[in-house]
């Protein structure tokens, strides 16, 4: 059964259909959702049943949000909101109300929350507001900034899930996140939609499938697709996603923002998961920003570190944040590795477009003092990805599928993917496991001294293979798990570019794997048009500060937002 | 089969006899290492066969060393013998000669080695004085300071083994630690004992058991207690073990010198082991220098970071190393904890005295503008202790053991006292190991926690349940092993005090456990006069700097090294 007649969300291809007892639940849960919507947030019928390919122009013309609302949602970065509310332009509650009601339209378009949290949001931000009054100045930095969640991690008083609709628990406490957040100012006011077992690239859940803006023909990608196709609408400014193997880099990248995977125990993380993940035996998972401006992810960072989260977390590593302000030794240039593709999927054509773009402008003579730019091979993509596969489930995926059948909740096609090689060999021996740590450690090691060998800072390649993809297809995350399985930082950084008619594969291609020709097929056989394009910029392990300054360094030259 | 007759080592209580294989193998070992050994470095036979019980000082009256050679032994840190070669007092080659021929003495009073580099050794010394000679600059800053290395780690041409006579490998290279130190200057003239299956917290090998020099009823320690003896001896000024559950700081306080067990991953480790350890699913393996001086540990820890080993092994992490200049913030105090006992075991007598004296020192009123003391509860040891002894082994030790049982090597008393807890659950699945990676967090995060509401810098407290212990009797690792759970770093320093006779429980005592009843009869049933007494001092988990910065305060005080 999809979501209630009359449409809510645009929805343009149906979910798998469960048991009636699943489909039950599933419809209360929607209609709940829907109740808490009045009537004048609603966008009309006839859109929602007939919607245009692009809907990113949509929240500031359909006439729900005022001229004030618009100019609050448009304007600001997280740092600007901040701003703005701490010099009394804008109350917190105005803000909050502007995003509160732009997160729904935007959800009525893409399917992009979980949560909406009208009242609470509201009650947060008066609070600040009298706050504000009575002491003049500020909670913290982030005071009445409001903070879009993925859907999994806690909030005090809201429910969360990981990935499948048995797995919602109503969470009593903030997890360390959001309670570093919420003292700091941020106001929460909806959670995101993710995908089934949290293990897509692309984000298809219970709660719907979440549609690209610029072509909802396309994906927002995914996990953390809830949070990028909000954040392009700018029902959101500021949101934290989670990465085991791209799901903050892709969505970022399929919607055009920026999204940072930070180095594995950076940021806290303590309450994430209300059930601990077998794939964490062998890559961690990661948390960071998405948002609109390079300085919001380094303001992020900053009062994440400035309130010593490792001190309740010992698993957090203590490296002070530098960021943006990070520079390189006096008198020493830039070394940027470019990756034109893996070795193993040549990237489609208008990925290589944005890197073709990305070198001009990089190899400009201008530019020759400060940077130095050289060619870059990952070590290792194809076996990376074989690996990876193997080491997200160490239990062959049974202990998932066993909460899944036991509510007849449908396993989608992208879960059958992802788990299928490991899905053979079962659940693994104590022995076995062991054996992965050595295989992943080594590989580790190699990558290292490859990228040593290569002598480069960082390196800016390909996010994913394509631009957003069409649903159901996001088959090949190989651009970013290679980076979670080396547990390496990376930023996906948007670029002024989009997908165009009649871009079409060099004459001369030949696939360098059987995946590089189903990537190619995937290409010929979808509308991409409007999809944005962005890049993926790469540092060392736990570098990341260095890759932050790095990024200062690139978005001067490349003009980044 | 004891070690061929006549007497080579002293050994006082036989080791447990293997199968005719393995004698066969274990006496061909034995033999090839005594060949080495010319004559005049051999100590007379009645002394090996009628041992006093202190043998501490005969390594410098037995004529076998010549009063330079004395000196050169007895006078100098590894900081104070670099600066010596590098102004030309001494040359490498005379003070590698020097602790070459101390080691060998050593060896024979404690049976601390496992391989003797006596050419290797010349040779690496020969070409250093030829370098300096030559550039007149060291090659660097150990330049030609004699290094002792735990036998499983390996060094380029000689053999490692992993506490079996099965598992003995040749190393054709070095591992990451060595590399860097011989590239530093370091000369490598000497393997160092551990026991079987390098988990026990003495050293019991085929190779034989270490004696403590101070009291040879009494052990060494482990299972880095070849090290311990070595260096209390002087037959190394500096050597590098490993601690997975006290093995640097267990024979550090056993044998009276400082040894370091930094946090995980912050020091080189790549290609320690020839096999995957199990135990390592759950608690990490640690390194450390051990030595005489507290600016040796210091100086240790710099030039490692120096080398900047992250870049080859992306698992480390470059926290920049201050040590023991890192200061606090101007005008706070340093938070002292003092751990009186852990709550579990209750320490013997000669500790709760050692424990006194610190405490009386530090609260000297003369001292309170810069440290502050208050007492400290370590949380959770007892359970602690029970969590760790089944994390050890997710395979139920199956794995070991058949190794073992395949050679005929006998299975010794601490090896099957340590795995007996994980034995009977056998060979866990991916789920339980996943279970037990949860489990081991919430206890690490509610750790911190506590450690957080107590508001301490550092914490000082016992190393171990007493002094060094009599043979075969390590059985409770809880003061250091909670340390690796947690994964927090830990110095032990020694003290000026030494077990007296006639110490004696209070009247008053009552045991806190069972354990700790044991450990009662354990003190009243040996004889441990003469054993050096040492406390450890604990800090966060990566603020190994700051423990440094702390124990440059606390030396002062207490008058260390």
């Amino acid at each position: 059964m999809a979501p209630t007649e009359p449409p809510f969300c645009i929805q343009i291809k149906p979910m798998p259909e469960g048991s009636p007892e699943f489909e039950a639940k599933r419809t209360a849960l929607l209609e709940r959702f829907q109740a808490k919507v009045p009537p004048e947030y609603r966008l009309p019928q006839d859109l929602l049943a007939n919607p245009p390919n692009d809907v990113s122009s949509i929240p500031a013309t359909c006439g729900i949000l005022s001229a004030e609302e618009v100019e609050i949602t448009e304007t600001f970065d997280a740092v600007g909101l901040a701003e703005a509310i701490a010099s009394r332009k804008y109350t917190a509650l105005a803000v909050t109300t502007a995003f509160l009601k732009r997160s729904i339209i935007a959800h009525q378009l893409t399917c992009c929350l979980t949560q909406w949290l009208v009242d609470e949001a509201i009650e947060q931000a008066k609070q600040l507001d009298d706050y504000l009054a009575q002491h003049r100045k500020p909670v913290g930095p982030l005071h009445g900034v409001p903070i879009s969640i993925k859907d999994h991690i806690p909030i005090a008083g809201t429910f969360s899930s990981q990935g499948s609709l048995a797995s919602i628990v109503k969470d009593e406490k903030d997890c360390q996140m959001t309670s570093i957040l919420r003292k700091l100012g941020a106001v929460f006011y909806c959670k995101t939609n993710q995908p089934q077992a949290l293990m897509h690239l692309e984000s298809d859940s219970h709660w719907g499938r979440v549609l690209n803006p610029y072509n909802i023909q396309l994906s927002a990608g995914g996990s953390t697709g809830g949070e990028a196709a909000l954040i392009a609408l700018r029902g959101s400014v500021l949101g934290v996603g989670t990465d085991i193997g791209g799901s903050i880099r892709g969505p970022a990248a399929f919607c055009g923002i920026y999204g940072f995977k930070a180095t594995s125990y950076t940021l806290p993380m303590d309450g994430f998961l209300a059930q601990p993940f077998a794939a964490e035996l062998n890559v961690l998972c990661s948390t960071g920003p998405m948002c609109t401006s390079l300085r919001d992810m380094d303001m992020f960072m900053r009062v994440l570190a400035d309130a010593r989260p490792y001190l309740l977390d010992p698993r957090l590593v203590p490296i002070p944040w530098t960021g943006l302000q990070t520079s390189l030794p006096v008198g020493r240039r830039l070394k940027v590795g470019i990756i034109n593709n893996d070795g193993f999927i040549e990237p489609q054509p208008p990925v290589k477009k944005a890197m073709a773009w990305a070198t001009g402008l990089l190899s400009d003579p201008r530019h020759a003092n400060i940077i130095q730019i050289k060619p870059f091979t990952p070590y290792g993509a194809a076996t990376a990805w074989s690996k990876i596969q193997r080491f997200y489930w160490p239990d062959g995926g049974s202990l998932l599928k066993s909460s899944l059948v036991a509510l007849g909740e449908p396993i989608q096609p992208l879960t059958e993917a992802i788990w299928k090689e490991a899905e053979l060999a079962g659940m693994l021996t104590a022995e076995a496991v062991n054996a992965f740590r050595r295989e992943r450690d080594e590989f580790r090691l190699t990558f290292a001294r490859s990228w040593e060998e290569q002598d480069v800072d960082v390196v800016i390649g390909p996010a994913f293979v394509g631009p957003a993809c069409a649903h159901d297809t996001a088959l090949y995350w190989t651009y970013t798990s290679l980076y979670n399985l080396v547990d390496f930082p990376g930023v996906v950084v948007p670029t002024p570019l989009k997908v165009q008619a009649g871009e079409e594969y060099d004459a001369g291609y030949t696939p360098l794997s059987e995946a590089c020709a189903d990537v190619k097929r995937l290409w010929e056989s979808g509308d991409f048009q409007g999809a944005p394009l962005a890049l993926q910029v790469v540092a060392r392990k736990y570098h990341d500060s260095e890759l932050f300054g790095a990024l200062a360094v690139l978005k001067d030259i490349l003009g980044l937002p």
